[in-house]
C-alpha cells in the first residue's frame, strides 16, 4: 500500500522535527509535517494553563486534562481527512500516553498506508541537545526518552544518539512506498 | 445553527492573527485558530520555492501555483473534517482568489455553522503596520489590501483601522450562536 | 548637539518595538535597535530564572535581582560605547525603575545626544494588545503602564492609543537632529 | 589572566550558538552571548537589501557592503566595552572575511582575556544541518565552512562533526582561566 501518513514518535529533543524536515527534502513528492507543536501552537491560552489542558511543570513534565483530549481528537481525525484527501503527510508526535497514543492515532488513520517510525535518542544526550537549543524547559528530554515508546510497535525505529537528521531521514524514506 | 467554524478574511497586516487570538480569548469555549500561516509553515521546501508552490516575491505580491492548491484542497478538507469531529475552529486566511478562496472553503465546510467575516483595514495603514512588524516583505499589506475581498460575501465585517483587535473580536462574538 | 541615541521608555505592550521599527524605516540614516529584549536573549539561564536575575511572574509582575543589574550595568556601558563609536541607536527600554533605571542610562550616556522618549498607552488598550500578540505573560502591560513612567523626565512623549506606530515615528523622528 | 571574553568562529550551521548556550550552562559564573545575529536583528532594513549593507544571496553566500561595516565596527567596540566594564561574553561570530574579520575583534579586544576558539564541522554535515533546522538558505553552511577561518589563528578548535555541543562547551569550558 502507498505510504500516505508517516508517523514519528519520539521524546523532546530526540530530532523528530528536523528529520521530519530532511524527510520533506529527500523525499521526491511534497510531503507535510504537522504534529504536537502544530496543535499546541493552535490552542487558546485556556488550554496551556489550566489542569483541563495541556500543563508544562517547571520541572519538564507534561500533564494533559481532557479540555485538551477533546480538541485533540478532533485534530487527530483532521490530519486524517487530509491523507484521505491526498496530502501526504508526516505526522511530528510525541506520544505522552504510549500504546494508548498510538491507539488514537491507528484508529482515525485506518484504510491509510502509514508508516510508524520510533525516533529513539540517548536519554543524556537529548538532554544535551535540550540545553543546546534553548528554548525547552529543562528535563523535558530526560522525562520523554523512554515514557513515549512504551508498548508502542513500529515499522521501524532509528535512533539520533549518532546518526544526523538527514541520515535518519535517509533510512525512513527507504521505506516508504 | 451552531457556530462551528469562524472564517477570518483579510490582506496582510490587517489584524487577523490579534483577532483571533482574543477570540479565544473572549469566547468561553475553547477555539482552536489555524490558518493560511500554519498551512506555510506545514510546507516542505519545495513548496515555498518554486513556480508550482507558493511565492513571495520582493514587492510584495504572493502568487500559487498548482502544487500549492492540491495541498490546500487536502488542508481544507482536513480542516472541515476537525469541525465535523467537534473541534471550534478559527480559520485565518487570505483569500487570493477572492471569490473563488471563498468557494473553495464553502465547498469543504458544507453542513458546518460557519460564520463568514471580512477583516478590513485601510490599505495604508496596513502597510504602516506591516513596517512596524518587521517580519513581512513590504507591499503586501498594500496589494492584498483590496483583492482578497473582491465578489466575497460576509455574515459581518470588521475595520481594524480605527478599531483594536479586542473590540473586533468582541464584536465577532456577539454573532457567535 | 546631533542626536545619536534615542531612548523609548514605555511598558510591555505599549508599542515601543513596532515605533524602533518605523523610525529606522523613517529616518534618513542607519539606526541599530537594541533593548531590554536584546539583553535578555543574551542572558544565561541562570539569569532568567533565579532571585538574583530577571523573574517574570506569573501574574505578569517582574522583577529584578542584583544578578541582572551587574550585566545591565555592563550592557549600558556597552550600549553607549557603541554609540560614542559612531553608531546611532535605538535603544528599546522599560524603566522597571522609573527615575533610578533612567538614572543608570543618563549616567552610561553623558557627552552623547540623547532624545528622551516616553512611549505611553492607556493600560487598558495595552492590556488587549498583550491579549492580541499572544506572546506575554497577562498582566505585564497592565503592571507596567504607570510604574515605567514615575519620575522620568522627556524631550517628548507620544501616546500609542490612537495613533499608529508609524505616526509615533514620525513625531520623533521630526525632533532628531 | 582572566578569560573575559570567548570568541567562537564558524561557518552557519557549525553548532557555534548551541555550543555557547551549552557554555553558559556549564560555566559557572553568568555569561552574555552576543553575535553576528544579534547584530543583524538590529540593523534597519536599508541595511539588510541593500549592496551597502548585508546581502544573503538565494545560494547561500553572504556579501558584506561599507554601510555594514560601519555599525559593524561600531558595534564590536561595543561589546568590548560590555567586558572592560565586568561582563563575560560569549561572541558567537562568523568570520566572513577570515584573518581580517579577526583583525577587527583583536584591535577592539586589546588588554581584555580572550580565548580565540575555531569551531569546525565538516561541511557535508553542517549541510544536512541547515536542511535539518529549515530556518537557513540553502548553501550558507557549505559556503562558508572552510572560508571563515582562513588565516585565523585559534587557543584551540573544536569539531562538532562528531561531538554534541555539550561536549564542545566542556572542552572550551576547560579553558576558561
Amino acid at each position: 500500500m502507498t505510504t500516505q501518513v508517516i508517523v514519528l514518535n519520539g521524546g523532546s529533543s530526540s530530532g523528530k522535527s528536523g528529520i521530519a524536515r530532511c524527510l520533506q527534502a529527500v523525499l521526491p513528492d511534497p510531503w507535510l509535517t504537522l504534529g504536537t507543536d502544530t496543535l499546541v501552537d493552535a490552542l487558546p491560552a485556556s488550554l496551556t494553563s489550566s489542569d483541563s489542558g495541556i500543563a508544562f511543570a517547571d520541572d519538564g513534565g507534561v500533564s494533559v486534562g481532557p479540555g485538551f483530549r477533546v480538541v485533540e481528537a478532533a485534530w487527530i481525525e483532521g490530519v486524517a481527512a487530509m491523507a484521505r484527501a491526498g496530502a501526504r503527510v508526516v505526522v511530528d508526535e510525541v506520544f505522552l500516553g504510549g500504546a494508548s497514543s498510538q491507539e488514537r492515532w491507528r484508529k482515525a488513520l485506518v484504510g491509510l498506508g502509514v508508516l510508524w517510525v520510533g525516533v529513539r535518542c540517548d536519554a543524556e544526550v537529548a538532554a544535551g541537545r535540550e540545553v543546546a537549543r534553548g528554548d525547552r524547559t529543562a528535563g523535558m528530554a530526560a522525562s520523554q526518552a523512554e515514557l513515549v515508546h512504551r508498548g508502542v510497535s513500529y515499522d521501524l525505529e532509528v535512533d539520533s544518539t549518532h546518526a544526523e537528521a538527514v541520515e535518519c531521514a535517509r533510512v525512513i524514506a527507504a521505506r516508504v512506498r
